[in-house]
């Protein structure tokens, strides 16, 4: 089985690394392992497999961009350690008032910011219970907090939640916690999953920390809320990237990260996706079943 | 027992309390609990016993502050949790680039900074572990981090501490670790302990974070060596409060935080105090040693 290295060297450990695929080589490829440009994939009669370095997909889903018989298979599994440490830096964050104190330091400002919090015997609440949430959920429990989940199927269990609930026991719930983690994907069920009703369920002094997709939250109804919270912490906005102009960024407990949260931006990420990857080519080989498979 | 009741209410959840003892009372106090100016400590002949809401009481000890029969006992060990919590924060806004990425926001600026660092692995060197070293060392264990205590008794063990040394042992620690917290105390022995030739022998991409006091670093030491680490936590520097004009201030990678780790900022700190207090009042009464005591 032949195989073609096309990724660019020099791009190496960017977030994105674009693999610019030569015109003659394509009609050939009957397995990619990257993210070529979805509007390409016509170029690819001959596809069988796709491997993504991402866990979204959605691109490449949509009707009409892939032929029947290409099989998807994305990294997911991949990301779970890099995003939840980044949800639980921004928690802690919060609680301590860093963002705060680095404002005041920008100003040469010494001065206390008032009480701190503790996660210990805090309860949290984890929406989306998969890789992520459930990583997160474990860390936050290591700390001393009370973790609550909440997933399409409450039967399922997942590491690292105390007591697992469905959506319908999710206003409830809002009610009771100190931390709100959502880590759930783009769908039509989750589109601003957090408006302005459920944000006034919050207790004064909460945390909600976004690190799934920016449109799980409403931005205007968190724009009104956030004067009564402790902090919200997001690593996905809606729009992404958020414009220049949007008056979150100037919230002053609002912290904003570039969504950076995955990526590749720790070791042990890359060395994942590279073990999906090669364990598939193994597979795609010998005509075994692929792993992580999303589309048939 | 008589008891007075001498704080001003209204200044319940400052860092400090003042407690303005009225003069007439002064001459009969036999016990106090609270921190009374040392100044004023002439006022009170029949003093048998000081218990400060403070771990420090160097102020206290100074010569000629107390009479020879002054008792002294303070609240070590209530601030252990708070002190390791607003370190762990630390670490971990410097491991995800938090500081630098709220600088961004500050410009509306969405842009990526680059690789991230985990605790995962990583070789945590905690010099100090008493109650705030040992708390923070349990908690970077609990994330995956291999813990190195230094103390000056080696052979006394610490919990969270993987393994435990000397301070003859400090210089080649330094050259493994890719996090440094300090929790040690003022003293003339850890006066400029990280000074230009330790700094230099920290790994480029360290993380170095004090929550002791702040002349355990020389700060032109740190301001050399600045550039080459990852970032530098400080909740305690020389002087302080750090004046206006301090270089430190505006180096991107050094955070700082205005000696608030401890104080009174978590519930947990406020209660642990009162129970130390409580415990010494009823030792007192019943002639009984007290607990944590520092001059007998």
């Amino acid at each position: 089985m032949r195989q073609e290295f096309v990724g660019d060297d020099s791009m190496r450990g960017q977030m994105a690394w674009p693999a610019g695929v030569p015109e003659g080589m394509r009609a050939s490829a009957t397995a990619i392992i990257g993210n070529v440009p979805p509007t390409d994939m016509g170029d690819y009669p001959n596809l069988e497999w796709l491997q993504t370095w991402s866990a979204g997909v959605d691109k490449y889903l949509a009707p009409g961009v892939l032929g029947a018989a290409v099989q998807v298979t994305n990294a997911t599994g991949a990301y779970g350690q890099s995003v939840a440490e980044h949800l639980f830096a921004m928690m802690w964050s919060l609680m301590k008032n860093l963002p705060g104190y680095r404002d005041n330091q920008r100003e040469n400002d010494w001065h206390d910011l008032g009480p701190a919090m503790s996660p210990r015997n805090a309860e949290v609440l984890v929406i989306g219970t998969g890789d992520i949430g459930s990583t997160f959920a474990t860390m936050v429990k290591g700390v001393g907090a009370h973790t609550i989940g909440v997933r399409r199927d409450p039967n399922k269990p997942a590491g690292g939640i105390d007591a697992m609930f469905g959506f319908d026991a999710l206003d409830v719930l809002l009610t009771k916690a100190d931390v709100v983690a959502s880590t759930v994907p783009a769908s039509p069920q989750t589109h601003h999953l957090l408006d302005a009703h459920r944000f006034a369920l919050l207790k004064p002094g909460a945390i909600v920390l976004n690190a799934g997709r920016g449109d799980v939250i409403d931005p205007s109804a968190l724009h009104d809320a956030a004067p009564r919270l402790r902090g919200i912490g997001l690593d996905v906005t809606e729009p992404e990237p958020l414009p220049a102009d949007d008056p979150l960024w100037g919230m002053p407990n609002v912290l904003i990260t570039p969504h950076v949260a995955g990526g590749n931006h720790l070791d042990v990420t890359v060395e994942r996706i590279i073990e999906i990857a090669l364990e598939n080519v193994s597979n795609y080989a010998q005509n075994r079943p692929l792993h992580n498979l999303v589309r048939r």
